[in-house]
């Protein structure tokens, strides 16, 4: 057990699998571990969204766990353990989205398409990624620069735009030098801004910018506003 | 002074005026006042941006404008009511740089150019801006909504976009039908982001988001995404 304790999460859970493929009992422990676990990241993740850092409870998450407080701190260290770990799982998540586009096989038109598609939609799906991203930022970042995990999952993603936007270019469809981070942000940025500040732009400019059709037309408009962008011109 | 408390800011403050034009005593006496206002008001933007709304201290917005609090709570009623004058305060200068753009004079392309930069340069500038506004829409914008003069004063932009896509769409430069304000969202997507998400960009991708060429290079490139959108095929 103490091993195990200093070992990184993903050689934990691999020695955990190991060992239950070798004795029935040992699996039902493994998989209770590890559903008790997803229960509390669950827990943790709406109630961080919902109260930031300093106003989350530990006891609410535990409550809405169904767990006792000291099995939450045996599995996650203390609060802000919790948080990284609920900030690396939405991450990931998303990361998960982008990189389903094939890269290697859709063309670089449709796959840029795709890729936008899936951030905007992931973005839509999961307004907590929002919260929990925007105010991490208010407090610059601080646990989320703690999460080793976050940087290693995440330069893949960059790798995949870099590709559509090698053969894009090499077949004259894409305009050349693009750089993968800067067009990566500009699609994050538009497909996050407008969710991330509906509350203000509503209060602002008397128009309900939260409302379902308003949110779908500017899906529609950045797509658009990404492929001018990435496209050459006169190939619209 | 039981009357004028009841009135608007803007009508008080005429009110002031006019008996100050009359009485040289009163002039100093208003001049003081506004200049007192003033500093709260500046105290205010910095406390406010620097913790949210809960977290500010009326004490610490008090010592930094050099006044007692009694005289914080004589101009604008209580915390809640600093807050509003803040936010209308800050967007009111964002409002004051965008109308600079002289819609009817310049082509409709530089037009579209300057109120981009004017944005851009804008959120440069002034980061407590995207510190209030994003706080604020994660407590839903709740006070935003109590300012009536907000959305007064934020309606002639969407105005002067509309005047420049009207020109620039009967010259042939611009796209046909493109909407004012999904337009300036995209606008303000692409001048916002990158700076209210610069620490965790940072840590996630590794890169020094934050870093003064860095945005130098991001806002290069949301200008030359805005024009892709905006410009008609084949005219950039």
């Amino acid at each position: 057990m103490e091993e195990s304790e200093t070992l990184p999460g993903g050689e934990k859970k691999r020695r955990a699998r190991k060992l239950a493929e070798s004795d029935p009992h040992r699996e039902v422990v493994t998989r209770n571990a590890e559903e008790t676990r997803e229960r509390i990241l669950q827990a943790g993740i709406a109630e961080f969204s919902a109260h930031g850092f300093s106003g989350a409870r530990i006891d609410r998450i535990a409550a809405a766990a169904s767990i006792n407080i000291r099995m939450l701190y045996h599995y996650f260290g203390d609060k802000a353990g919790l948080y990284v770990a609920v900030l690396e799982r939405v991450l990931g998540n998303l990361r998960h989205e982008e990189l389903k586009v094939d890269v290697d096989h859709v063309s670089p038109t449709d796959g840029m398409v795709q890729l936008f598609e899936f951030i905007d939609g992931h973005f839509h799906a999961h307004p907590e990624l929002i919260s929990l991203l925007s105010a991490e930022n208010l407090q610059r970042a601080v646990f989320l620069k703690r999460s080793r995990e976050t940087p290693l999952m995440s330069s893949p993603v960059i790798g995949h735009i870099e590709k559509l936007l090698r053969r894009g270019a090499a077949e004259g469809l894409f305009r050349p030098a693009i750089d993968p981070l800067h067009l990566y942000v500009v699609m994050v940025a538009l497909s996050y801004f407008h969710r991330s500040n509906a509350h203000s732009l509503t209060a602002i400019f008397g128009v309900d910018v939260g409302e379902r059709s308003w949110q779908a037309e500017h899906s529609r408009i950045a797509k658009a506003v990404v492929l001018g962008y990435v496209l050459a011109e006169g190939k619209g």
